[in-house]
């Protein structure tokens, strides 16, 4: 027997229009009646595995210990391998298609300590299609791992270093330009880059002064590097130290996003702006949303 | 006494706008603390009984055992009638409209054994208006079953056979014709019609080729029967037997329904189609959602 | 120590495309396993806090015994204050920030008995930057809390008439006319008015009469009050008494916000009708969303 498991965290991209989160959480129930389940989000955006590779690895150092279900998963049915990795010692494993969505989370958990294929159908659901994997093998998995089923017990091992990694894009430094990419737009319309603070220093030295000038497509602007949305200027878009220590380009109760037309991929270039620098292209902020 | 249940499964039209869900969830925590509720889906879209008669049909085979609250109830307060009806010996009690909501569900639980009409108010809210008969009626007595109030104490009995029957649409077999309709437009845009694979070989026997001529409005294209959406060839939709058994139209990573503007009721046309039949409209795929 | 609590009743502005609801409701789980969390919507219009003191109120009667964790907080990481509010004899504790959000639900539970501005971080989370305080003050503040820290140990005591008190808009009485306001308009497009019935013979006298006109912008409706959606006449608008006690404009299953043009806080009047009043403006139904 293994370890037993109480909470089960979930994300996918199944969307609430239809009952497919509720069917899961059906067979969840039904088999490990004792496990809760806390829902990450199921709001990727359908088939983009980068996007949810990203959202999981922002919950990972807040999910609770247990076992992670993750189901973003546009190869369903097909030679696409399901698996799961244990992490932290046992504390954590994570279920899912092996499509590079784990690979962020593996890794900021400390990486991968054992892994299996999920090729064991006896601890499957039968089904009378192959396209729904989250309810018929990755929920049956994760139930019976929360009920004390070894990860060994569960298919074929698998060496970790073969599992599929993620491209995750790092920011390139060419002199004193870096060039960043936007890597996720929040439901306020932060758009969170791939850089934090510490980039900065690293690239401009510690006096490279707190202005930065922003160039995203042919717009050019300055902003101030601050520490809360309420410390940017009225209707000047600004970059914040967000919540898990990034740069986000952001605007005081509006959306950034909106309002300079930036989205997920979009290259974002930055250079230190000197105390003196003006040069801004203007934002004509519409009716706030809220 | 009746029978203890430890799960509430939840379906609704009321959307996550507003905090109908939350109140419902609060009143069920408040009188059954014990009893875990598992949301199937609030998105059933509003009034619309039919589509939330197939979505909680196709919940059934999944759902834990326990009570199953499904409202989407667009005659409350008026004289349509609140019911409770326990199916498979006991081991589900479904609560909701008499409608038709319930109808295919209790079908597919195997069949109304004991049904009643929620008429005892003392096992409901006091309410200062009477268009809440989920938090008001509903939930409360979803939570007296769960604490052991026998079916039979909610109200009036009344004759299984006398419940609001649901209209299923079948398909129409028209010599080596199938007209067919669309019954759900899934999150990622597959078209579920309402024939299985077993329907085709009904219909034209053992040896009709794999290839379906589908008409759909004033389009035709040929379609292969495939078992996952992977192995639909890229840019041209095919018929996968989806998670239900069912035949859904489908593209390989982009939504078919907005390709080839279907919807739910819309007809579907198949006919067999030989070896070498290569009559299909052209699709021009828009950008991945992803 | 204080009393245990095992409910927290969470409301946000969050949404459901992001995954700031799970790493919420992580922390929660990892720090205090035992409280289950009540989900009443995470909808709240961005940045809204008006429309969250509603939604929250709204709430009130029914939440259950224990923790109202409630984050609508654009000024999140600026000098406003986080708190806790005890209510009624400490069966219920309210956390969030002093913005006005909190104030119409304490008023609705009896009123603050005692209340701690959120100052001792040996409370909450250690984090990367400062702008997403529900999961690293409001959360772990809620923990403690069901796992029995008492609210004085929290932080510094406040005076709870020193809370940043809510503008709940009131109905101006004009001789027989009464000046209303739209405060709510919800999933179904039903427009909550904040008055009731009793407002309305409060203003005409017990024999009114019972049918209202309704002036909205330029248009003017007669409308009877009426006790449940399909009371209403086909077609035509009423003033229906909902599940709060209240006067919503309705259309029987179709959205008299969208058909009206009605929104939050547009101004409705309403001045007694004779019987024989036909005075009305034509609405043209579209076609029904279900």
């Amino acid at each position: 027997m293994g370890r037993r498991y109480d909470t089960i965290s979930f994300l996918s991209d199944y969307g609430a229009a239809d009952e497919f989160v509720g069917v899961v959480k059906s067979v969840l129930r039904d088999l490990a009646p004792h496990a809760t389940v806390v829902d990450l989000t199921h709001h990727v955006p359908p088939f983009d595995v980068r996007a949810g590779a990203f959202a999981l690895a922002r919950c990972i150092p807040y999910v609770a210990e247990g076992v992670v279900l993750a189901v973003v998963d546009p190869g369903v049915g097909t030679d696409r391998r399901a698996i799961a990795v244990e992490v932290s010692g046992g504390r954590g494993v994570m279920v899912g298609p092996d499509n590079g969505l784990l690979g962020p989370a593996v890794a900021l958990a400390g990486g991968a300590e054992r892994a299996v294929i999920l090729d064991d159908d006896s601890f499957h659901l039968a089904a009378p299609g192959a396209t729904f994997a989250g309810r018929d093998v990755f929920a049956p998995v994760a139930a019976h791992l929360c009920n004390g089923t070894d990860l060994g017990a569960l298919g074929s091992p698998i060496d970790a270093a073969l599992l599929l990694p993620s491209v995750i894009p790092l920011p390139r430094v060419e002199g004193a330009t870096l060039v960043c990419e936007a890597v996720w737009v929040d439901h306020f319309g932060n758009v969170q880059l791939n850089v934090g603070p510490d980039d900065l220093e690293e690239a401009w030295g510690p006096d490279w002064g707190g202005r930065v000038r922003v160039r995203v497509g042919e717009h050019v602007r300055s902003m101030l590097v601050v520490d809360s949305y309420g410390a940017i200027a009225p209707g000047a878009p600004g970059l914040v130290v967000d919540s898990y220590g990034m740069l986000s380009i952001a605007l005081d109760r509006f959306s950034a996003a909106e309002e300079l037309g930036i989205g997920p991929t979009d290259l974002v270039v930055l250079q230190p702006a000197g105390a003196d620098d003006g040069v801004t292209s203007p934002v004509s902020l519409r009716p706030s949303a809220g």
